[in-house]
C-alpha cells in the first residue's frame, strides 16, 4: 500500500478569496480527496507547520511526495530540500505540479533555472497526448481539454525529459512540454503543468486520473540500492590490487 | 488478466541433443512454465505451427508477445511479420530475446540492421543495472552473473534506446547494451539479451524474474487510439477551411 | 567538401499552376539554390528521372539527402529505397521535409506508421525552438513564424526523437513535434515538418537558415565502419574458444 | 575562434612526484597543450590561483572549459560554482573528465550524487565506441585500448545521457558510461571518464582526438538567449489579458 504525501504552499487559500471557493480545503485538500477516493492511503502537508509538514519521518515514510508551491519557494528551508533530494535519489517517487517548476527541490533535481514564459489571460489549453503507450495517459484520450488556464510557454529551461509524454496548446500562439518524466537515482519524476490556483483544473476527472496514474508510475520499486566506492573484482579473474 | 503468447522457433530443440537435455519442453516450454507460476495466463507458438501458430485471432487475443528464434529467421513469414507489427503498433507489448535481434519483426520496428559482433567461448556475463528506479529490475540486485553464456559485443547496430536498463560485461573484453527499451505507436518493446540455447539461462531465478517483470512492464494499456488524418479545428477558433 | 542531392517528387509543380508560380524551378530547385548560394556543391534529383535520378553511383557520392515527396510515394521503387536505406546506415546523412514523413524511406528507418492529423487552412504555424543548444538553432530567433501553413497535429506516430529541437503550434488548436533528430547505424537524420507545396515557405529565410544548418548537423563524419560477426577476445584475456 | 581554459585542480603534481613525471607541466598543461597543437586558443587554470583562475572576466571569456578535479572538490569557491552553472545555462561548452565526475559544477549541473564504483589495480580498459554517427568519435577505431588505468564501474549515479558515446569495459568485471553528453540550458557538456592521474592516458593520440573532437561538439552556437517571464500573445490572436 503506496503512501502519498500532499505538499502544498497554502498561501493563495489564505489570501485569495476566490482560490478559497474554488479549494475550500486547499489544492492539497482537494488532491488528497481524489486520491483517497482511489483508496490510496494519503496525508497532506503546508509550508507553515513545522519542518513544512515534512519531517525526516514522513519523508521516510512516503512512497511518493505531491508538490503544489508559488509564491515562497524561497521560504522553504534549503534543509528540507536535501531531505527530499535525498529520497528521491534513494527511490521516492515526486510529483511537480504547475508553479512547482520553480521550487528548489525541482531545481536542484533538473540542474537548469526551469524558466519559461507565462501569462494570465484565461485561454483554453489542450493538452495533447504525444506518448500513447505510456501508463500515465491509461484512460485519457487523444487530448484533454481546459478552458481557462494560465498559459506558460517555451523555451521551458529543463533538460531534455526522458520521457515527454503531454504537449499543450494555447490560444495565444504558446506550446510547452507539459507532461515530462525523469528518473534521478533510483527515483522516478512526473512534472504535470496545469493547475493555476485561480481555475478550477484539479477537480477536472482527467486531470485527476492523470495524477493518480502518475502515482502509480512514479512509485519506487523494491530493490537494494547500488554500493558505490572502492569495489572488489570478479573472483574468478586476476586483476592485481595497488597496495 | 494479461494473455501472454510466447514464440519460440523451436529448431535448436530439434536439432542438438544438448538444448534438448535442458529446455526438454523447448525454450518456449520453459518461459511458458515460469510465467504460468506466477499466475499468468500463457500459451506457445511455434514457427512449424500452421501460420507460425500466430494467427491473426492469436494475434488479436495477445497482449505480449514474447519471441526467441536464431536459425530460421527467413523462414518467418513477411505477412505474419506485418500482422504483428501492426499489433504492437496499437499496443501490444513485445519481449524479444537474445538471438531474436536478428528476426525480421524487431529490425522491421527498429529501422537498422540490429547486427553485433558475437563469441561462443563459454565466457561468464555479468549484466548490470544501469537504470535502478526501472519496474524491470524489481528484485535485482546490482548485476546478475551467468556463468557461461555466448558473448554480443558492441557495435550494436540498433537506434538509442528510449532507456537503456541493463549493460553487459564478457569476459573477452566486450560490452553490449543488452536490456533496451523502446516505445513504437502505441506498444513498448523490451530486448533482453541472454539466452544461447547451449545453456541454462532461462531456468535462472533472476533472469526469470526480469523476464516477469518486462511482461508487466510492456502490458498494453486502456485506451482509444489516436484519432489520424483530415481533422477539424477547436470550435472556438475561426480558422478558415479550404474548400 | 559536402555533395548533396535534393531529391523531389515533382509532381504538385507539373499539375498545380499554384505551386508552379511560387517554385518556377521546382521544389528542388529553390532548395537546391539557397544551398548552392551557400557555396554548398548540389544537385538535384526527381521521381520521373531514371532511377528517380538516384543511381547506386549518386548515392554513393551523396553525403547528404534531402527528400521531399507527396503524392507518388508508392512509385518509389522499393529496391531504391533499400539502397537509400543501405546508405544512411553507412553514415549519409537524410533529411526529410514535410510531407516526406510519409516516404518509404522515412516509415522504413521509423518503424512506424509516420501518420499525423493535417488541415489546408491557410493557419498561422509558430515554430518555436525548445533546444535552444542545438547546432540547427543557430542563427534563429525564439521561433519562426510561417503566416499561411497547413496543420500537422499530434498524435504524431514516430519513435520518441533522439532530440526534439522544434515544436509547432497552429491557430486551430494542434501541437506538433517539427523538428526531430534521430541516429540510425551511421547516419543521422532531421525530420522538419514546414513546407506545403502551395505555400512559399522554402523562400523564408529562416527556413533556409534551419535546412542549412541541418546540412552540416547531418553530414557524415570520417571513420571506420564498425566490424560485425564472429570475434576474437582481447589477447591478453584467455577465453576458451569453442570447437 | 574558440576560446578554450582548462581547469585543473593541480595538487597531485605537487604531491606524487609520479604524477608529476608523467605530467611535468600539470595535467593542465598537457590537455592545454594538444589543443594548442590544433591552433586552438587555449588557457589554464588551476585550484590554488586568485577566484581559481576563473574571475567573471575569463568565464566570459571562455567558449568551452575543461574541468579536471579530484582531492580537492571542496575547496572550490561555491560563487564560483554559480558563476560556472550560469555560462553553461547560457552557452559555455563544458568538458568534464575523469574524477570531474564529483566536482560542485557536474553534480549540480546532474542533479544527483555522481557515485561509482572504482578501483585502482593497474587494468586494461577499453573504450567502445556505441554512436557511430556521433561528431565525438570522428577519427576514432571500433574502440580504445588503454593497458592500464583506474576503474570505475556502475551504477554510475547520473541521468540518463542525451547521447550515449563510449561505455568502458574493465578486465575486473565492471562496465561503464564513460561518454555522455548533456544538454542544460543553452549548454553542452561533454563527460570523459578516461584521464587517471598515475597513467600517461592525456598523452595518447586518441583520448587527444576524442577531446579535440568534444572542444567542437561542446562549443556554443551563435543565437539570441530566449525570453522568459510575463510573455504577449500573438498579435491576430484575441487573448483577454487579465488586469
Amino acid at each position: 500500500m503506496l503512501n502519498i504525501t500532499v505538499w502544498n504552499e497554502n498561501r493563495h487559500e489564505q489570501n485569495n478569496p476566490k482560490v478559497r471557493d474554488i479549494y475550500p480545503n486547499g489544492i492539497h485538500g482537494a488532491i488528497a480527496g481524489f486520491l483517497q477516493d482511489e483508496g490510496l492511503k494519503t496525508r497532506t502537508a503546508t509550508l507553515d507547520e513545522e519542518a513544512h509538514g515534512l519531517s525526516e519521518q514522513v519523508l521516510q515514510e512516503t512512497d511518493v511526495l505531491i508538490w503544489w508551491g508559488h509564491l515562497a519557494h524561497d521560504e522553504v528551508d534549503d534543509l528540507i530540500v536535501e531531505n527530499i533530494k535525498k529520497r528521491v535519489l534513494e527511490g521516492m517517487g515526486l510529483i511537480v505540479l504547475h508553479s512547482g517548476h520553480h521550487s528548489k527541490i525541482f531545481r536542484s533535481l533538473m540542474g537548469t533555472t526551469c524558466d519559461l514564459k507565462w501569462r494570465e489571460a484565461d485561454e483554453t489549453e489542450r493538452v495533447w497526448v504525444v506518448d500513447p503507450s505510456h501508463p500515465i495517459v491509461e484512460g485519457i484520450g487523444e487530448y484533454i481539454e481546459l478552458e481557462k488556464e494560465e498559459m506558460y510557454g517555451e523555451h521551458f529551461d529543463i533538460p531534455a525529459p526522458d520521457q515527454l509524454v503531454f504537449l499543450s496548446w494555447f490560444e495565444g500562439g504558446e506550446v510547452f512540454r507539459s507532461g515530462c518524466t525523469y528518473q534521478r537515482g533510483q527515483g522516478k519524476i512526473f512534472y504535470f503543468r496545469p493547475g493555476h490556483e485561480t481555475y478550477p483544473t484539479y477537480h477536472q476527472p482527467d486531470v485527476q486520473r492523470i495524477i493518480q496514474n502518475a502515482v502509480q508510475w512514479v512509485a519506487p520499486i523494491e530493490r537494494p540500492a547500488p554500493v558505490y566506492g572502492n569495489a572488489q573484482p570478479i573472483e574468478h579473474i586476476k586483476v592485481k590490487q595497488q597496495d
